[in-house]
Order: C-alpha cells, then sequence, then structure tokens
C-alpha cells in the first residue's frame, strides 16, 4: 500500500541520547545499524514515527526495541532537519535525552540493531548521520540544566562531601572544575542544605555534610 | 504533481512565538487565519515546511510572510506532535521562539494571515490548535531562560538600579517578585557589576547603578 499527498512531506523519526555514569566516566548508548543507510555503523537508537504514535512514545519505543532499554524518562531535546542530514529522503528527527543510572539495565540489541552499547563520550566510534552533532549538543543542554536541576543528585548518597559533589560534576561537564570556585558557587546557590554533620572519606580531612535542597531561582524569587 | 510513498508520512510546520515588552505588559503576536480549519480564529504565525527548506529559515519565511516581522533571531523551544492536534492529517510542528524589542516595527499581514496582532499574554484571544499550550510551554522556557542569560537587559538602559530590574521581571515572569528575595538573590548571582554610582529616578530613594556582567554559572566553574 502507498500513500500520497499533494505536496511532499519529510518522513519524521526520532532518536535517544541516554547518558549514564559507568566507570568513573560520562558514557552514552549507541547500536550497531543493521542496515543502509550506514549498515554497520554506530548509531543512537532511534527510528521512524508511526503515523498515529505520539513523539515521546516512539522514542521510548525504538530505544526498547533496539536496546532493550525500558522505563527511562526522556526528555524532548530539539530537533534536528538539516536538509542533507539523510542520504535516503528529507528526514526530520525530533532527539530526546536523559541522565540516568543503569546498574541493573540489561542491554539487548534488537529490530534494527546489530548490537548494543555503552561508549565514553570522549571516546565515541565514528557515527551514522548528524548524530554526532546530536550529542554534543545533548551535553551542552544536560551541562546546561546540572545548574538548575536536581539530577545530579542520583549519583550521588543522600549525604555528601563538596568534594564528592565536585567530582561528579566533573565526570557530567567532562571537564576539570576548580574546587574554589565550586566551593564557593555551591555555597551562595543555596542547593545545599549542610547537616550539620562530618565525615572522613578515603585519605580526605574531615569534610562537612550536606544534602540537597529543591530549588529554582527565579520560580522562587516571589 | 502528486507524491507517493512506501508509508504514511507526517506533514510538518513551524510555528513562532515572538514575545516582546509593550504598553508595561508581556505581549506576544498573533496572526488571524484567513483560511480554514480554524478560518478566523487568532494563531500564531507559521506553516507548512518546504521540502528542500531549513527548519529555522522555514520559520523565519512564515514570520516574515504572515506579519512582515524579519531580523529576529529565533530559539528552537520544541516540537509539538500530539496525535490530533490538527483536524487534516497528523501535523508535527517544530516551535521557535523569541524575545525581542519591537519598538520600529511594523506589522504587515499577508499570506495565509488576514490579521496581525500584539495581545498581551494575559489576555490572549481564543486560539487555533493547541497553540495556547505551545505558548505557555514558550513563556516557561522564557522565564527558565531569565536566570542564566542576558536577554532581560535588552529592556533596560546600560546602567539601572534593582528596581527597574525587578519590574522588568516581573513583567516577563508575569508575577509579582519580592523585592528582598530578588535583591539577595541578584546580588550573589554575579549577574552584576556595580558602577559605584548612585541614581534618584521618579520618586524613589537614592539607589546605585548596575550594569550587566556576562556570566554562565556551571560553563564558569573552571
Amino acid at each position: 500500500m502507498t500513500h500520497t499527498y499533494q505536496y511532499p512531506h519529510p518522513a519524521v523519526t526520532t532518536d535517544v541520547v541516554l547518558f549514564t555514569i559507568r566507570e568513573d566516566s560520562l558514557q552514552l548508548l549507541l547500536i550497531r545499524r543493521r542496515n543502509a543507510p550506514f549498515e554497520g555503523r554506530w548509531a543512537l537508537p532511534g527510528g521512524f514515527l508511526d503515523i498515529d504514535e505520539d513523539l515521546e512514545r516512539c522514542a521510548a519505543r525504538e530505544l526498547a526495541e533496539e536496546t532493550g532499554v525500558t522505563g527511562i524518562e526522556l526528555e524532548q531535546l530539539r530537533t534536528f532537519g538539516a536538509v542533507d542530514r539523510d542520504p535516503r529522503e528529507r528526514v526530520i528527527s525530533v532527539v530526546y535525552f536523559a541522565l540516568a543510572r543503569v546498574e541493573n539495565l540489561h542491554l539487548r540489541a534488537g529490530d534494527d540493531a546489530a548490537d548494543a552499547g555503552w561508549f565514553a563520550l570522549r571516546a565515541l566510534p565514528e557515527l551514522a548521520f548528524d548524530h554526532d552533532q546530536i550529542i554534543r549538543a545533548a551535553h551542552e543542554r544536560l551541562v546546561t540544566e546540572l545548574s538548575r536541576s536536581k539530577i545530579v543528585f542520583q549519583f550521588l548518597p543522600e549525604t555528601f562531601t563538596l568534594e564528592e559533589l565536585r567530582r561528579v560534576y566533573e565526570i557530567l561537564v567532562d571537564a576539570e572544575i576548580d574546587k574554589r570556585n565550586f566551593r564557593r558557587y555551591f555555597l551562595t546557590q543555596g542547593m545545599l542544605e549542610p547537616t550539620g554533620q562530618l565525615c572522613r572519606r578515603g585519605g580526605q580531612r574531615q569534610a562537612r555534610l550536606y544534602r540537597a535542597r529543591e530549588r529554582d531561582p527565579v520560580a522562587h524569587l516571589g
């Protein structure tokens, strides 16, 4: 069965950038393409939107079909639509992303994916389509959101030292962070609440323990 | 000429939410639809993507054709794709937004727009499609971005008092903002730089003058 339109229509896909922290580094989930174009190349999990399917539902379905991963809360990043981004036809991709803990996540490649695996952001293989550009945009958004969301705290125990928090930030930002700037920034931001307790971890000096405090700067100005 | 595909394809549109401050209130640009569906109803400027057209280019073109407005730097908000959002067919809309000064902007309705005009966010007419939902999402994003961008300063002179800044924030957030919380927040955020000068405006007490300082919290932690 074919489908006919008066004007040319682009195809619409969704793709997913799923970040996590593994082996002390920022990693993301890729699949190896079973089919042309870019057969055998690594790519983001994703695929074509069904005509009666919600966008976010499509992203979750493709992630599940190609990697076995389910139950991740996805957020829309943005839509990529450069005219020549797919050699087959005009394809508009609505991209979703997430940062999640994956301790008990079992990968199982399927559907259009010949394989699925975690890759460090710093050591990505050659990618299909414009997926390297999509991943850079997703990482930029992740960094931006760190300063105004609580997503970072899922990688910490309920109480933690500033040094432990800084270390998680360094992994997520994928860059070194100056200790003094970090301390000054967080202690004035009001995102943290001192517990009044001290702890000694590893070879460190005794340090104050903090916990996260819910906070959204502008919304709380009223 | 018709266009045939093996699988059904959605149509893709772009829509634009253009905010400004007029008459001491947050306003946005709407057009009145010349054609069905929702003929005669107010809606966001926007329309169908040409098959060889960049997404952002489409948003700028539709804005120009329907309202005469050009030269606005548009930012992608997100894509709206609820299955039933358009009664004609499945339509995915990639939405762009901006906050801009419009002093010398002349509106000129054209193309699919029978009229174009500014409406206060607080007093919108009944809108076509899911455009009320899109506008709410755009305003939420605008509020979020205020805390980490310099877009607010385009509505202020180069030096300003905290009270002048707070008043612009109130208009943009469209809510009252507590004076003391606002003062404490901005003086610790590091977004402002004191000029060392004082001024007296209107019936106010003498107040310190500030200017904007470029700043992005997490990017500057290094």
